[in-house]
């Protein structure tokens, strides 16, 4: 796979977009998406892991309403990752994770996830170049035994921000009402480490086994669909079905 | 390191070990583990996590009482592991074992193990060999994992018991009043399977990149004197220490 050099995708829908009829789209994948996910919950064959990364402002709760928003709350479950607990702090960084992974039938929605373990804490240098290599090469370990030994699928989506649209966005936590309850003056401080952040994604896209998904999000409507229909499309190839009844009374599964 | 193969290794003490001075001498190694694992917790520097296998009789619950006897409930915690739970089974193999490792200063014992996963699985052949291989790696990633990412020390022991005795001791448990609650009529079939385990607990204990301890447990108190001198030697390694206060009032550590 070739290297994903972050500052060369653009972040922008693009030009010939319609942001009407995309809008309009997106509703549909939604609405297709929360019956399939339904389908998933009933076959119980299959579970599924989106993993939705991005810088401050990005969207990742933005992308977790909307595209999911038909899923019935029995089958979906998303989990923010935070600042870890004590008890958390006194297990490998993996512990807290792997007991948020989906069951079969479930969608479960990382917003941040085990990768913040590779990201902030080099950012700020709370850990160093070996223990990163060691981190990353467990969290491909254990990526592949949820493939391999609970037919798990993860989808993961880095939301493509560019520096400029974040401090927009920034801003407008401040100033609307409605969005100043996410506005954290460290947000600024933090955003200028961007270039940092930049590095350290890169090195963990470019060194996953699982690809990932650059989603230009600098626009909210574009970001959405674009996730909806790589959600969409995988949920289409799991191709679940309602367990149906045999002559003899028992379930077909 | 060599090949290990069960049926040249004796299960029983050497005829020279004196049972009265062994016994004293386990009583003692009792009293220094339990102290030991007091500052182990008080330092909250490693964890130590000792994995119990063995046939049925074998005395994995004896181990348990004997060895870590004055070790206090607050530092030290067994789980027992038995037959998945629904939710258990609707995730992947590691799932309930990774919930249930030590967190820093903690020891735990693991009575059966994910070990389990490749031994009783392969036995009904519930997994095939392809499986069988895939769990083999994810678990000595996922004990790579704990060793690297949170000082854990792993400790295994397979208590290695002849078949001849095993019958003896289920049969005790279908006798002695203070045994009946352990016995299962079940084991006397399980017990069948003996060459079956062998080979299968063979191939866990040779492919484990953590090595294992073979434990000649037809006699219980020269089994319970290998395993206590074992997790002595360990925690000695280990070297914890009560953090004293500096002068400035702050603890060392």
């Amino acid at each position: 796979m070739p290297k994903v050099i972050l500052s060369k995708i653009s972040t922008k829908a693009p030009k010939n977009a319609d942001k009407k009829s995309v809008v309009k789209k997106t509703a549909e994948l939604a609405t297709k998406i929360g019956k399939m996910s339904e389908m998933l919950w009933a076959e119980k064959k299959h579970s599924l892991l989106v993993i939705l990364q991005g810088m401050d402002g990005s969207g990742k709760d933005g992308v977790a309403k909307s595209v999911f928003m038909a899923c019935p709350a029995l089958v979906i479950d998303a989990h923010a990752f935070k600042k870890p607990s004590e008890e958390e702090f006194a297990h490998d960084f993996l512990w807290r994770v792997h007991k948020n992974v989906p069951a079969k039938g479930q969608v479960k929605l990382f917003i941040r996830s085990h990768y913040e373990d590779i990201l902030i804490q080099r950012v700020h240098q709370w850990i160093d170049d070996k223990k990163a290599a060691s981190r990353l090469e467990a969290i491909n370990n254990f990526e592949k035994l949820l493939v391999e030994d609970n037919e798990t699928t993860i989808l993961k989506f880095y939301l493509h921000l560019s520096h400029e649209r974040q401090l927009e966005k920034l801003e407008e936590r401040r100033i609307d009402p409605e969005k100043q309850w996410k506005f954290n003056p460290a947000d600024f401080e933090e955003s200028k480490l961007w270039d940092k952040y930049m590095r350290y994604y890169e090195a963990a896209i470019n060194g996953s086994v699982i690809p990932w998904n650059i989603v230009p999000s600098d626009s909210r409507w574009y970001r959405n669909y674009i996730v909806a229909q790589k959600v969409y499309d995988t949920l289409k190839k799991l191709n679940p079905a309602f367990p149906l009844l045999l002559e003899n009374g028992k379930n077909k599964t």
